[in-house]
């Protein structure tokens, strides 16, 4: 017979089933279970109990909804064990025990699946506890908390079929809040409340203990295929396989007066990272109304004068629970009584900024290594800790315009704009449908309300504190927050929010600070995060940077690198490259120059190159481009000083450099009129319709049915070799300038969309050739450059062997390499089809993010292989965007690149991911 | 010392030095060098000479054109050998030795190449041949043509500068032909034409005879580099590194008097292959008056008459000649005062038509197999026997209509209707940059002119033989020709020609028909041949197919085919199905569906599915479009009976079912104008307009900016899979009617476009679902059927893997697939830079012509292996363009398809194709 039920002074015997692997434990007992049988191990004070395994929930899923074999009869026993431990009894009529049920599986899946508290109460227990405790008003407060969470929880029914009796009975009773009832009243309630269930059920609250406990373990594993649990597994990528443990447990009681408390709390600060104990606690509560931030707590530290010996020693265990786990701890506990119960812990949830913070510090503190404070910090964090922020001056200004409206607590750090909602579902619709910023504003949100926090870009709740469920739930999810700012008065109905006469309505448009706790009113200005100042950041990302230049990381053929990647970044403009330095980049790996072609001085030289109507008249106008171009290279190449720096030469179709077609018949049309007028009143305008007319010609004879197929990148080259002479021309004049200077310039000249060797070999020696006058001219003798392509034509994959003879480099452009592999024209396809087809799952991913590894990626395998075939030390990145993301990071690392190059801003993320790629892939 | 010359009878010796392979005697002395030696081997009788090697030929080019160490010395050594055998003296001053100097490359190159008649004459050797033959006429006539000849080839003077001359000597003797001239106006004109090299030169014509045979021979060997020989090398893909031969041999002379003649014949008729003797001669001339087709010849029968003896001694060695080399020769000869001399023999070049006779007739005559017969026969002379014609019909009443304009002889076969030009450079001119049909009129061509004769749809002389330049050059190219029409005279200067009266302007449209020799003035209609009244094609088919059905020729892995290629057709209407059948097609490889969409009465139909709002407006108008589908598809599998038939569901995007925006906006304007006009009048109008926007506005909304890499395919499918629903319905039930008939429809459905498996996964079960349900409907049980895909992009050939393991069977779709492989949109491409692309060489073919081996190739084997690894037996196909090109077809024999699919008309050609492959490929 199979082991369905553990007690929670099992763990032995659990590790010997799983193979004493902790992994094995966590699965088999979900993380709430696995942590309170640790705990017992430790010695720290838990209230007895068993857990049931997440084996029970899938079998009773997979069955039908029907305990397995054996279940039941297991449970009794433990019920047994539990009963001797805490020396009470189930359903006693002298010294009652009352259980909680809670779920608890693999990965921590905070608020999603279901919770039952003070299991077994019932007329007679209630009864026999009342005479026991001496303290009617508290059994009774339990009481009709079993009755409502049972009612909401396993019979399903709406909360507001008990908060409006609930709330209609305080204002009869004239009660502010919940504390002012009275024994007498919760007992009413109570009753009031069972005879919502038959009303609503058509069945009394089941009076049963064991039937209690039974409907409530069945509720949680039910609870697993939950709406809000199945959303929030796909959000966060959890396996939908793994199940729910139910823990039961001995109630212990926040609520029996003011010797108890109930609270929440994190060793360290999860919004900061700072190392203080940081947490809530009410007294005389049960756990909920801490999380639920219905009621406002005390801070933590605040129990030190409430009761000093219990928090003296909550702070021993919560010490040894962060040394055990060697992570900072997320930590429930209630005291009853005086008596200190820990009731849960598990490694905190926590801001990206206390993420990098926790893991610098625990390394400085000699907890944990280098590589483990690398592993703990996520991509997305980094990402996080660059997001715009305000700056002071802008607050500053705001605050002096009158334009703060509300303080709240700074939940979860970051700037916001956006136009405000006050649901969750007109704050998904505004986003999806609309594609507007949005901010979702509420009194305090609740699991249902996750899909709008998803869809916001920064929450602000009326009530709550820093571990109520809106901050938990921001803070994971990279959200600016603040909570409890409770000023602010919400009226739903009118839809508004109000401070002291000032309105806000929905749709209108407020700036938060979620690091500071201000929400203020309008389009306050963001800035960029200054990396610089981020000094635990990085002290990390120079940690990552130590891990990728080991050698021996990878093992590649001969030529190949053996470090880990280098991250280069995309940068066209000096001030890009100096700030892509900053962040850490070892290269430029594109720079398009044609951006430098639409400056406004520039495009009209530009359009009179196109317009030329000889080599002669082309040529004088790229001589008024060069030194432009040559003055741009020579910034990129002074801030990048001893760094190579790829340049791409001219790529888009010459039609983007011209007026669309529709414009300039629309100037005809204006221009034919105004002739009219100006001869009817006797004027003469200036007649620059024939102008007009020409370059409309031109633009017509540029047109292309598929321009992403077209006329572009060498093919452009070799039709019209005039530009690309100009461009290495003033790559090279740069170069030598920048070198005489004494600085060490490192140009790689890139050639895109090569598909046939054929084409290198027409234009590269004719390029080649150019380089080599220029530094002859100038007397430059040594110069490390190369001459190499973009990859990004399928062909030239399959051929890479012999585009490696003549290119020194390649460069994956993986935009374009994705749009012909599948071929989907980008635009049209995130239109019409892309999303569709990631949604109902038949693309994976959308291939234009993350990588197609099975696609795109082999197309890619073959030219590395192919490649370095020819030339062993072929120097291989890939410039396109998906070299900011991680998974395609980790998917370059494993194809043998050199670098990947990404934006300026993307470059630390990138380092991160680089470093996470080589320790996933070194340990293999 | 390498041995640079032979003499003809040492061809023992040359076997000994290249190992006894015949090629390589061909390779060292050239075609005719190498026929030369070997007739003289044979006994036949051959005026004594030697042959100057190709690699001497080489390495006088490659030293800077100097003749390599000790050539000269063995050239002295084989003419001393040569004076012996003749018994002449080369310069001697009794009986004086004249030589000729002609060009002989491997293959033969006629008229490119330089030739020198006569050498060896000056006024000391002339005076001694009138002495020794008594006939002082033919001495100057030989001498005046050498110092044109030597001054023409060797000085490289222009022609008129001699021409002009001559008319003006021959108005001022009143002479109508050279025959009209006496012994003493020759010598006259001898001096003449010394005069003009001398004026034109500033030196005298060499007098000395080894000079001149050096200056000759040299200029041979720079002739194999010039324009002519260059570009007739590059169109007949022959490699410029072969070098040619020369030939120096002793004179006879068809010009000694009217017991002298000289000609040129084929063996059997190489217009039409039959098996009698064709050819011309002229008396008392040298054969380039006959091969220039300057004088009208006597057609070699005649010559039965004229010199009995020496034309039974011409037919028996004729006839011996055939029997060796096995194949139809190509001879020239000269009877020098009765002597038959063969100065050359050659297999034959031959029209189409002839060269299908002659290998079948070879057959039936045992000379050779049917391999050899199948070998014989180029996929170009099956098109050409295809090519359009004249029925008798139309000829009959262009007759009628006094459109015939003149008649000459029927050079090389086959219809033609063009605009007419006068000029080599005017005919290319408007093909190439107007893209007109034209056709060439010329009095007589030369090699100057091919560049306008490859540009041709017909050629058009007015003089000349079946063996002048214009008739072999057209029958080689397979470009129809009349020559000889000489009723025509053409007015170069006002640029018009005229029969009786009759003018025809340059740029008049003419039709011709090489297969009469009848010319007409207007267009008449062509009409396509039917391969089945040429029953000796059929044959020849017949025995392709034979080759390809033999087992064992291909070696693969299991599953994968072992015999050659079966040839499919794409069709779309039962029609072409029929006519495919006829024409020998083993299935159809595709029919498009979409094209039975664009008939005139269903396209309402079909827009106003497009337009539905609703699924169920939608399924409505498919509901009115099924029954056409089916009664389609009855129509071609009851074509098919016992045939696989695949099916491509719909796959262009449905924008190409409505109006072009410009179109409607055009529409709208015109509506509008007339509603106010209709409302200034006081009329009213249909209000149209509303329709007209919403249809505009359904158009914009479908438009794509890259439509090639949009929503078509089996992206549509998923969008929208009503339409795919319904043609799958109409498939299966036109299927289940054809079977209940009593016939054996095998429909097999193709999905077009797919990049994923899951597109698959998708789409392929539904319409299995109702393809079993149709078939319980109509209570079939038992139907051959596959659903499978086409592979046409990148990712689907890099994951044919997971496609395979759906889909049951590939075809690819070679047209998208080189575009998605290059990233060339074909129809941008093709106008912008691909046709620089090919002319420079930058791609060695357009690979929309010729399937890319490397590239698209590539992609095509990765995707091949891997299908067949998923699903061994996986039947692999080609439709694209591709699937009609010979080497594309070989290449797709060698890549392990079953079948290749072409159009109708291509069939034939695609099935000797298949058969040459299977034929190269299992020699191996």
């Amino acid at each position: 017979m199979k082991q369905w039920v553990y007690l929670f002074n099992e763990v032995n015997a659990v590790e010997k089933v799983v193979g004493g692997d902790w992994e094995g434990v966590r699965a088999l007992l979900g993380g709430k279970g696995a942590n309170l049988a640790e705990m017992t191990r430790l010695g720290i004070p838990v209230p007895p109990g068993f857990t049931i395994t997440t084996e029970a929930c899938n079998a009773y899923l997979a069955g039908g909804n029907k305990f397995p074999e054996g279940l039941w009869d297991q449970v009794l026993v433990a019920l047994k064990e539990t009963e001797k431990a805490s020396g009470k009894k189930f359903g006693g009529s002298e010294n009652p025990l009352l259980v909680s049920c809670r779920s608890g599986a693999k990965f921590s899946m905070p608020g999603m699946m279901d919770t039952v508290l003070n299991i077994g109460l019932n007329d007679q227990t209630a009864a026999a506890m009342v005479k026991l405790t001496n303290n009617e008003r508290f059994v009774y407060d339990s009481y009709r908390r079993l009755v409502q969470m049972f009612g909401a929880v396993v019979l399903e029914m709406p909360d507001e079929a008990f908060e409006d009796v609930l709330i209609e009975f305080k204002a009869e009773k004239k009660a502010k809040s919940d504390t002012d009832l009275t024994a007498e009243d919760l007992k009413e309630l109570t009753d009031m409340f069972k005879k919502v269930v038959r009303k609503h059920q058509g069945f009394d609250f089941p009076s049963d203990p064991m039937e209690q406990l039974k409907l409530a373990a069945e509720a949680v594993f039910r609870s697993w295929n939950g709406k809000r649990a199945v959303d929030y597994r796909n959000a966060t990528k959890i396996d939908h396989n793994l199940g729910t443990a139910v823990n039961i447990q001995t109630m212990v009681f926040g609520n029996t007066g003011n010797d108890s408390a109930t609270g929440v709390a994190f060793t360290r600060d999860p919004a900061t990272g700072e190392k203080k104990m940081y947490g809530d606690y009410l007294l005389n509560a049960q756990g909920e109304d801490v999380v639920a931030g219905i009621r406002n707590t005390e801070k933590i530290q605040h129990l030190a004068k409430d009761m000093p010996e219990a928090y003296a020693q909550f702070l021993d265990i919560t010490a040894k629970l962060e040394k055990h786990y060697k992570d900072m701890q997320d930590v429930e506990f209630t005291i009853e009584n005086k008596h200190l119960y820990m009731l849960q812990t598990r490694n905190g949830k926590r801001t990206s900024r206390a993420a990098v913070k926790t893991a610098v510090d625990m390394v400085n503190e000699g907890l944990i290594t280098k590589e483990e404070a690398l592993r703990r910090v996520r991509p997305e964090d980094v990402d996080t800790l660059l997001h715009p922020q305000f700056s002071p001056e802008t607050i500053k200004a705001a605050k002096k315009a009158n334009q703060l409206f509300a303080v709240g607590v700074n939940a979860s750090p970051g700037a916001a704009v956006g136009q405000v909602y006050f649901d969750a579902d007109t704050t998904e619709r505004m986003f999806k449908e609309h594609h507007q910023d949005v901010l979702m504003v509420r009194p305090f949100t609740k699991p249902d309300d996750v899909h709008g926090m998803l869809a916001a870009k920064g929450i602000v709740t009326s009530e709550g504190g820093a571990t109520s469920h809106a901050a938990v739930v921001a803070r994971q999810f990279g959200v600016p927050c603040v909570v409890g700012a409770s000023s602010i008065r919400i009226d739903l109905d009118k839809r508004l929010m109000e401070v002291n006469g000032q309105v806000v309505h929905e749709g209108e448009w407020m700036s938060m600070d979620g690091t500071s706790g201000e929400v203020f009113i309008g389009k306050l200005k963001m800035t960029d995060a200054a990396l610089e100042e981020q000094t635990d950041l990085m002290t990390l990302l120079t940690w990552a940077d130590e891990i990728c230049a080991r050698p021996g990381l990878r093992k590649g053929p001969a030529g190949s690198p053996t470090t880990g990647l280098q991250v280069w970044t995309n940068a066209d403009y000096p001030k890009d490259a100096v700030r892509a330095r900053k962040y850490g980049a070892k290269g430029i790996g594109l720079c398009r120059t044609e951006h430098m072609f639409f400056e406004p001085q520039r495009l009209p030289v530009v359009q009179r190159m196109i317009l030329a109507k000889t080599s002669e008249e082309r040529t004088e106008a790229l001589n008024e481009l060069l030194p432009h171009q040559r003055d741009d290279f020579e910034g990129l190449f002074e801030a990048m000083t001893g760094l190579p720096v790829i340049i791409r030469l001219i790529d888009p179709p010459l039609h983007e450099f011209l007026p669309a077609a529709s414009d300039l018949e629309a100037q005809i049309i204006t221009s034919r009129v105004n002739e009219m007028a100006g001869y009817l009143l006797g004027k003469s305008e200036p007649k620059e319709i024939k102008d007009l007319e020409m370059v409309l010609e031109a633009v017509e004879s540029l047109h292309e049915s598929n321009p992403m197929m077209g006329m572009r990148g060498v093919r452009l080259s070799i039709a019209m070799p005039e530009i690309v002479e100009m461009q290495v021309r003033a790559i090279f004049e740069a170069a030598c300038n920048v070198k005489l200077k004494g600085l060490e310039p490192k140009p790689e000249v890139m050639i895109p969309l090569t598909g046939h060797v054929n084409e290198l070999k027409w234009v590269q020696p004719r390029l080649e050739r150019i380089a080599k006058a220029v530094m002859e001219e100038k007397g430059v003798t040594e110069l490390h450059y190369k001459f190499g392509t973009m990859i990004e034509i399928p062909r030239a994959c399959v051929t890479a062997d012999e585009i490696a003879e003549v290119a020194e480099f390649f460069s994956f452009g993986t935009n374009d390499l994705t749009q012909m592999t599948f071929g989907y024209s980008r635009d049209d396809a995130e239109r019409n089809f892309l999303v569709t087809y990631v949604e109902q799952g038949i693309l994976p991913k959308n291939p234009f993010q993350t990588i197609d590894f099975d696609g795109v990626g082999g197309l890619m395998k073959i030219a590395v292989e192919k490649g370095r075939t020819a030339r062993p030390n072929l120097e291989v990145g890939i410039c396109g965007e998906h070299g900011g993301d991680p998974e395609s990071i980790e998917f370059c690392h494993t194809l043998g690149n050199n670098y990947v190059s990404c934006s300026p801003f993307r470059v630390p993320v990138a380092r991160l991911a680089a470093a996470h790629a080589a320790l996933k892939h070194a340990a293999k």
